[in-house]
Protein backbone atom coordinates (compact mmCIF):
# COMPACT_ATOMS: atom_id res chain seq x y z
CA UNK A 1 0.00 0.00 0.00
CA UNK A 2 1.32 3.51 -0.42
CA UNK A 3 2.25 5.73 2.65
CA UNK A 4 0.52 8.61 3.09
CA UNK A 5 2.53 11.64 3.69
CA UNK A 6 1.76 15.14 3.96
CA UNK A 7 -1.53 17.07 5.54
CA UNK A 8 -4.74 15.68 4.17
CA UNK A 9 -5.48 19.03 2.63
CA UNK A 10 -1.94 18.18 0.62
CA UNK A 11 -2.77 14.59 -0.11
CA UNK A 12 -6.12 15.73 -1.12
CA UNK A 13 -4.59 17.91 -3.58
CA UNK A 14 -2.12 15.47 -4.78
CA UNK A 15 -5.21 13.16 -5.83
CA UNK A 16 -6.99 16.17 -7.73
CA UNK A 17 -4.12 16.37 -9.12
CA UNK A 18 -3.45 12.77 -10.61
CA UNK A 19 -7.29 12.71 -11.85
CA UNK A 20 -6.75 15.50 -13.99
CA UNK A 21 -3.09 13.97 -15.07
CA UNK A 22 -5.20 10.68 -16.02
CA UNK A 23 -8.40 12.04 -18.12
CA UNK A 24 -5.52 14.46 -19.64
CA UNK A 25 -3.77 10.93 -20.77
CA UNK A 26 -7.32 10.15 -21.99
CA UNK A 27 -7.47 12.86 -24.16
CA UNK A 28 -4.02 12.90 -25.73
CA UNK A 29 -4.86 9.53 -26.51
CA UNK A 30 -8.50 10.71 -28.20
CA UNK A 31 -7.21 14.08 -29.72
CA UNK A 32 -3.04 13.99 -29.55
CA UNK A 33 -1.61 16.34 -26.99
CA UNK A 34 -1.76 19.52 -28.76
CA UNK A 35 -5.48 19.38 -28.07
CA UNK A 36 -5.31 19.07 -24.22
CA UNK A 37 -7.94 21.41 -23.07
CA UNK A 38 -8.47 22.11 -19.25
CA UNK A 39 -12.08 23.08 -19.56
CA UNK A 40 -12.82 19.92 -21.09
CA UNK A 41 -11.10 18.08 -18.34
CA UNK A 42 -12.68 20.65 -15.68
CA UNK A 43 -16.31 19.62 -17.30
CA UNK A 44 -15.19 15.79 -17.19
CA UNK A 45 -14.76 15.95 -13.54
CA UNK A 46 -17.40 18.18 -12.62
CA UNK A 47 -15.60 21.04 -11.80
CA UNK A 48 -15.42 24.50 -12.98
CA UNK A 49 -12.60 25.58 -15.42
CA UNK A 50 -11.47 28.43 -12.38
CA UNK A 51 -11.23 25.71 -9.87
CA UNK A 52 -9.29 23.18 -11.98
CA UNK A 53 -6.69 26.11 -12.53
CA UNK A 54 -6.12 25.88 -8.55
CA UNK A 55 -4.58 22.83 -9.45
CA UNK A 56 -2.88 23.65 -12.67
CA UNK A 57 -1.73 27.18 -14.11
CA UNK A 58 -2.54 25.77 -17.24
CA UNK A 59 -2.12 23.47 -20.37
CA UNK A 60 1.71 23.51 -20.06
CA UNK A 61 2.35 23.32 -16.69
CA UNK A 62 -0.28 20.25 -17.08
CA UNK A 63 2.00 18.97 -19.62
CA UNK A 64 4.84 19.08 -17.81
CA UNK A 65 4.08 17.47 -14.93
CA UNK A 66 2.97 14.50 -17.46
CA UNK A 67 6.50 14.34 -19.26
CA UNK A 68 8.16 14.53 -15.95
CA UNK A 69 6.17 11.87 -14.46
CA UNK A 70 6.77 9.81 -17.15
CA UNK A 71 10.49 10.13 -17.75
CA UNK A 72 10.61 9.43 -13.82
CA UNK A 73 8.49 6.06 -14.67
CA UNK A 74 10.94 5.28 -17.10
CA UNK A 75 14.40 6.25 -15.27
CA UNK A 76 13.05 3.87 -13.00
CA UNK A 77 12.46 0.91 -15.44
CA UNK A 78 15.78 1.43 -17.39
CA UNK A 79 17.53 1.73 -14.24
CA UNK A 80 15.86 -1.59 -12.23
CA UNK A 81 16.89 -3.14 -15.57
CA UNK A 82 20.28 -1.89 -15.37
CA UNK A 83 22.47 -5.00 -14.05
CA UNK A 84 21.09 -7.01 -16.84
CA UNK A 85 23.47 -5.12 -19.15
CA UNK A 86 22.46 -3.25 -22.27
CA UNK A 87 20.00 -6.20 -23.73
CA UNK A 88 18.19 -5.93 -20.28
CA UNK A 89 17.91 -2.13 -20.48
CA UNK A 90 16.83 -2.46 -24.25
CA UNK A 91 14.32 -5.20 -23.19
CA UNK A 92 12.86 -3.00 -20.46
CA UNK A 93 12.51 0.42 -22.54
CA UNK A 94 10.89 -1.69 -25.20
CA UNK A 95 8.29 -3.27 -22.92
CA UNK A 96 7.51 0.00 -21.60
CA UNK A 97 7.06 1.42 -24.55
CA UNK A 98 5.11 -0.53 -25.86
CA UNK A 99 3.22 -1.19 -22.83
CA UNK A 100 2.59 3.09 -22.63
CA UNK A 101 2.66 3.84 -26.56
CA UNK A 102 1.14 7.73 -25.38
CA UNK A 103 3.48 8.35 -22.73
CA UNK A 104 6.59 7.15 -24.98
CA UNK A 105 5.22 9.29 -27.48
CA UNK A 106 4.80 12.19 -25.08
CA UNK A 107 8.48 11.85 -24.09
CA UNK A 108 10.33 11.48 -28.26
CA UNK A 109 7.23 11.97 -30.64
CA UNK A 110 6.44 14.60 -32.18
CA UNK A 111 6.37 17.95 -30.29
CA UNK A 112 3.94 19.73 -29.09
CA UNK A 113 3.78 23.33 -30.37
CA UNK A 114 3.91 26.01 -28.21
CA UNK A 115 5.34 23.81 -25.40
CA UNK A 116 9.02 23.82 -24.12
CA UNK A 117 9.86 20.98 -21.95
CA UNK A 118 11.63 22.66 -18.84
CA UNK A 119 15.15 21.88 -17.52
CA UNK A 120 14.23 18.89 -14.80
CA UNK A 121 13.30 17.29 -18.26
CA UNK A 122 16.64 17.55 -19.42
CA UNK A 123 17.56 15.89 -16.09
CA UNK A 124 15.52 13.48 -16.47
CA UNK A 125 16.41 12.13 -19.95
CA UNK A 126 19.57 12.59 -18.82
CA UNK A 127 19.27 10.45 -15.98
CA UNK A 128 17.69 7.70 -18.00
CA UNK A 129 20.82 7.94 -20.25
CA UNK A 130 23.27 7.58 -17.60
CA UNK A 131 23.27 3.51 -17.35
CA UNK A 132 23.87 2.88 -20.95
CA UNK A 133 26.89 5.49 -21.14
CA UNK A 134 28.34 3.35 -18.48
CA UNK A 135 27.92 0.28 -20.04
CA UNK A 136 30.30 1.09 -22.73
CA UNK A 137 34.08 1.72 -22.71
CA UNK A 138 35.12 4.87 -21.63
CA UNK A 139 36.94 5.68 -25.39
CA UNK A 140 33.81 5.16 -27.12
CA UNK A 141 30.95 5.91 -24.29
CA UNK A 142 29.35 9.01 -26.36
CA UNK A 143 29.51 7.68 -29.82
CA UNK A 144 28.18 4.29 -28.90
CA UNK A 145 25.23 5.63 -26.47
CA UNK A 146 24.19 7.95 -29.28
CA UNK A 147 23.97 5.35 -31.61
CA UNK A 148 22.43 2.99 -29.11
CA UNK A 149 19.81 5.33 -28.10
CA UNK A 150 18.84 6.61 -32.01
CA UNK A 151 19.04 2.55 -33.52
CA UNK A 152 16.44 1.67 -30.44
CA UNK A 153 14.46 4.53 -31.01
CA UNK A 154 14.25 4.22 -34.75
CA UNK A 155 12.84 0.60 -34.49
CA UNK A 156 10.29 1.64 -31.49
CA UNK A 157 8.98 4.61 -32.97
CA UNK A 158 8.23 3.00 -36.09
CA UNK A 159 6.70 0.21 -34.22
CA UNK A 160 4.42 2.00 -32.26
CA UNK A 161 3.27 4.75 -35.11
CA UNK A 162 1.95 1.17 -36.99
CA UNK A 163 4.68 1.63 -39.73
CA UNK A 164 5.69 -2.11 -39.52
CA UNK A 165 1.74 -3.07 -39.93
CA UNK A 166 1.46 -5.90 -42.26
CA UNK A 167 5.69 -6.08 -43.40
CA UNK A 168 5.95 -9.80 -42.10
CA UNK A 169 8.73 -9.65 -40.02
CA UNK A 170 9.74 -10.35 -36.95
CA UNK A 171 10.15 -7.38 -35.07
CA UNK A 172 11.42 -8.76 -31.42
CA UNK A 173 13.92 -10.32 -33.39
CA UNK A 174 14.79 -7.12 -35.51
CA UNK A 175 14.86 -4.99 -32.32
CA UNK A 176 17.09 -7.56 -30.72
CA UNK A 177 19.49 -7.53 -33.57
CA UNK A 178 19.55 -3.37 -33.42
CA UNK A 179 20.37 -3.83 -29.31
CA UNK A 180 22.69 -5.82 -30.46
CA UNK A 181 24.58 -4.05 -33.29
CA UNK A 182 26.64 -2.20 -30.82
CA UNK A 183 28.02 -5.28 -29.04
CA UNK A 184 31.58 -5.45 -29.09
CA UNK B 1 6.87 27.02 -65.76
CA UNK B 2 4.05 24.95 -64.87
CA UNK B 3 1.98 23.60 -67.42
CA UNK B 4 -1.55 24.01 -67.07
CA UNK B 5 -4.18 21.33 -67.32
CA UNK B 6 -7.84 20.26 -67.31
CA UNK B 7 -10.68 22.69 -67.97
CA UNK B 8 -10.75 26.35 -66.09
CA UNK B 9 -12.86 25.24 -63.54
CA UNK B 10 -10.92 21.98 -62.72
CA UNK B 11 -7.76 24.22 -62.52
CA UNK B 12 -9.36 26.64 -60.33
CA UNK B 13 -10.36 23.42 -58.05
CA UNK B 14 -6.85 22.54 -57.91
CA UNK B 15 -5.88 25.79 -57.19
CA UNK B 16 -8.37 26.29 -54.19
CA UNK B 17 -7.50 23.19 -52.32
CA UNK B 18 -3.64 23.78 -52.84
CA UNK B 19 -4.75 26.98 -51.33
CA UNK B 20 -6.25 24.80 -48.17
CA UNK B 21 -3.55 22.67 -47.96
CA UNK B 22 -1.08 25.60 -47.39
CA UNK B 23 -3.05 26.81 -44.85
CA UNK B 24 -3.14 23.51 -43.02
CA UNK B 25 0.44 23.25 -42.85
CA UNK B 26 0.27 26.27 -40.90
CA UNK B 27 -2.13 24.96 -38.76
CA UNK B 28 -0.20 21.78 -38.22
CA UNK B 29 3.10 23.91 -37.32
CA UNK B 30 0.66 26.28 -34.72
CA UNK B 31 -1.45 23.51 -33.31
CA UNK B 32 -0.43 20.15 -34.18
CA UNK B 33 -1.56 17.54 -36.66
CA UNK B 34 -4.86 16.64 -34.49
CA UNK B 35 -5.64 20.25 -34.03
CA UNK B 36 -6.69 20.63 -37.68
CA UNK B 37 -10.08 22.57 -38.39
CA UNK B 38 -11.85 23.11 -41.81
CA UNK B 39 -13.90 25.57 -40.07
CA UNK B 40 -10.77 27.48 -39.12
CA UNK B 41 -9.00 27.33 -42.58
CA UNK B 42 -12.59 28.72 -44.24
CA UNK B 43 -12.65 31.36 -41.75
CA UNK B 44 -9.07 32.09 -42.85
CA UNK B 45 -10.00 32.32 -46.64
CA UNK B 46 -12.93 34.48 -46.27
CA UNK B 47 -14.95 31.06 -47.05
CA UNK B 48 -17.87 29.37 -45.56
CA UNK B 49 -17.29 26.09 -43.91
CA UNK B 50 -19.89 24.55 -46.53
CA UNK B 51 -18.50 26.18 -49.16
CA UNK B 52 -14.83 24.83 -47.94
CA UNK B 53 -16.23 21.35 -47.43
CA UNK B 54 -17.41 21.26 -51.49
CA UNK B 55 -13.36 20.96 -51.70
CA UNK B 56 -12.25 18.76 -49.08
CA UNK B 57 -15.47 16.32 -47.23
CA UNK B 58 -13.87 16.36 -44.14
CA UNK B 59 -10.41 16.34 -42.27
CA UNK B 60 -9.64 13.14 -43.28
CA UNK B 61 -9.40 13.80 -46.27
CA UNK B 62 -7.45 16.93 -45.93
CA UNK B 63 -5.00 15.28 -44.10
CA UNK B 64 -4.80 12.52 -46.76
CA UNK B 65 -4.29 14.66 -49.20
CA UNK B 66 -1.08 16.27 -47.48
CA UNK B 67 0.05 13.03 -46.47
CA UNK B 68 -0.19 11.50 -50.07
CA UNK B 69 1.85 15.08 -51.11
CA UNK B 70 4.23 15.18 -48.93
CA UNK B 71 5.09 11.07 -49.46
CA UNK B 72 5.23 12.27 -53.10
CA UNK B 73 7.25 14.81 -52.94
CA UNK B 74 9.84 12.47 -50.43
CA UNK B 75 9.86 9.90 -53.14
CA UNK B 76 11.09 12.53 -55.54
CA UNK B 77 13.47 13.57 -53.67
CA UNK B 78 15.05 9.52 -52.69
CA UNK B 79 14.29 8.56 -56.81
CA UNK B 80 16.51 11.76 -57.90
CA UNK B 81 19.41 10.86 -55.35
CA UNK B 82 19.19 6.71 -56.28
CA UNK B 83 22.06 6.82 -58.60
CA UNK B 84 24.60 8.43 -55.82
CA UNK B 85 23.83 5.10 -53.72
CA UNK B 86 22.99 4.51 -50.12
CA UNK B 87 24.80 7.41 -48.83
CA UNK B 88 23.38 10.34 -51.58
CA UNK B 89 20.18 9.18 -50.45
CA UNK B 90 20.59 9.48 -47.48
CA UNK B 91 22.20 12.70 -47.59
CA UNK B 92 18.66 13.94 -49.57
CA UNK B 93 16.30 12.44 -47.02
CA UNK B 94 18.12 14.47 -44.77
CA UNK B 95 17.89 17.61 -46.10
CA UNK B 96 14.88 17.07 -47.21
CA UNK B 97 13.32 16.31 -43.39
CA UNK B 98 15.29 19.04 -42.34
CA UNK B 99 13.33 21.59 -44.71
CA UNK B 100 10.26 19.92 -44.16
CA UNK B 101 10.13 18.86 -40.62
CA UNK B 102 6.24 19.02 -40.16
CA UNK B 103 6.13 17.21 -43.65
CA UNK B 104 8.45 14.68 -42.54
CA UNK B 105 6.82 14.24 -39.17
CA UNK B 106 3.00 13.64 -40.19
CA UNK B 107 4.56 10.67 -42.39
CA UNK B 108 6.46 8.81 -39.88
CA UNK B 109 6.07 11.13 -36.75
CA UNK B 110 3.14 10.36 -33.97
CA UNK B 111 0.13 9.22 -35.41
CA UNK B 112 -2.79 11.43 -35.26
CA UNK B 113 -5.49 9.83 -33.15
CA UNK B 114 -8.61 8.45 -34.68
CA UNK B 115 -6.75 8.55 -38.58
CA UNK B 116 -5.66 5.90 -40.49
CA UNK B 117 -3.71 6.55 -43.74
CA UNK B 118 -5.33 4.69 -46.98
CA UNK B 119 -3.39 1.97 -49.10
CA UNK B 120 -2.36 4.78 -51.39
CA UNK B 121 -0.12 5.82 -48.52
CA UNK B 122 1.32 2.51 -48.03
CA UNK B 123 2.09 2.64 -51.78
CA UNK B 124 4.26 5.49 -51.89
CA UNK B 125 5.86 4.57 -48.79
CA UNK B 126 7.14 1.31 -50.66
CA UNK B 127 7.77 3.39 -53.52
CA UNK B 128 10.73 5.44 -51.34
CA UNK B 129 11.71 2.25 -50.29
CA UNK B 130 12.27 0.79 -53.28
CA UNK B 131 15.82 2.15 -54.30
CA UNK B 132 16.97 1.26 -50.52
CA UNK B 133 15.92 -2.35 -51.18
CA UNK B 134 17.81 -2.30 -54.67
CA UNK B 135 21.31 -1.07 -52.74
CA UNK B 136 21.79 -3.82 -50.63
CA UNK B 137 23.07 -7.83 -51.86
CA UNK B 138 19.87 -9.75 -52.53
CA UNK B 139 20.86 -12.53 -50.06
CA UNK B 140 20.55 -9.43 -46.94
CA UNK B 141 18.04 -6.87 -48.28
CA UNK B 142 15.27 -6.71 -46.46
CA UNK B 143 17.00 -7.06 -42.84
CA UNK B 144 19.41 -4.20 -44.10
CA UNK B 145 17.27 -2.47 -45.21
CA UNK B 146 15.19 -2.28 -42.46
CA UNK B 147 18.08 -1.47 -40.09
CA UNK B 148 19.16 1.49 -42.92
CA UNK B 149 15.22 3.05 -42.39
CA UNK B 150 15.58 2.27 -38.55
CA UNK B 151 18.46 3.88 -38.21
CA UNK B 152 18.11 7.15 -40.09
CA UNK B 153 14.82 7.51 -38.72
CA UNK B 154 16.14 7.41 -35.45
CA UNK B 155 19.00 10.17 -35.75
CA UNK B 156 16.27 12.53 -37.78
CA UNK B 157 13.34 12.27 -35.38
CA UNK B 158 15.10 12.68 -32.31
CA UNK B 159 17.01 15.62 -34.07
CA UNK B 160 14.00 17.55 -35.19
CA UNK B 161 12.23 16.75 -31.94
CA UNK B 162 14.92 18.81 -30.59
CA UNK B 163 16.65 16.11 -28.42
CA UNK B 164 20.03 16.72 -29.67
CA UNK B 165 20.28 20.56 -28.66
CA UNK B 166 23.13 21.55 -26.21
CA UNK B 167 24.75 17.93 -26.74
CA UNK B 168 27.28 18.85 -28.20
CA UNK B 169 28.28 16.88 -31.01
CA UNK B 170 28.55 16.76 -34.75
CA UNK B 171 24.94 15.86 -36.13
CA UNK B 172 26.44 15.40 -39.41
CA UNK B 173 29.05 13.36 -38.84
CA UNK B 174 26.63 11.38 -36.92
CA UNK B 175 24.37 11.07 -39.08
CA UNK B 176 26.97 10.22 -41.63
CA UNK B 177 28.69 7.14 -39.54
CA UNK B 178 24.83 5.71 -38.78
CA UNK B 179 24.35 5.88 -42.80
CA UNK B 180 27.37 3.97 -43.33
CA UNK B 181 27.05 1.48 -40.77
CA UNK B 182 25.48 -0.63 -42.82
CA UNK B 183 28.36 -0.88 -45.52
CA UNK B 184 30.12 -3.91 -46.16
Amino acid sequence: MEQLSGSPRARYREQVRSEVQAHAWEQIAEAGAAGLSLKAIAKHMGMTAPALYRYFAGRDELLTGMILSAYEELAEVVEAAANEGRPGMAMALRRWALANPQRYLLLYGTPVPGYSAPPEATVLAKRIFAPVLASFPADTTQERSLSFWTRLHGVLSLEIAGHFAGMGFDTDAFYDREVRSLDD
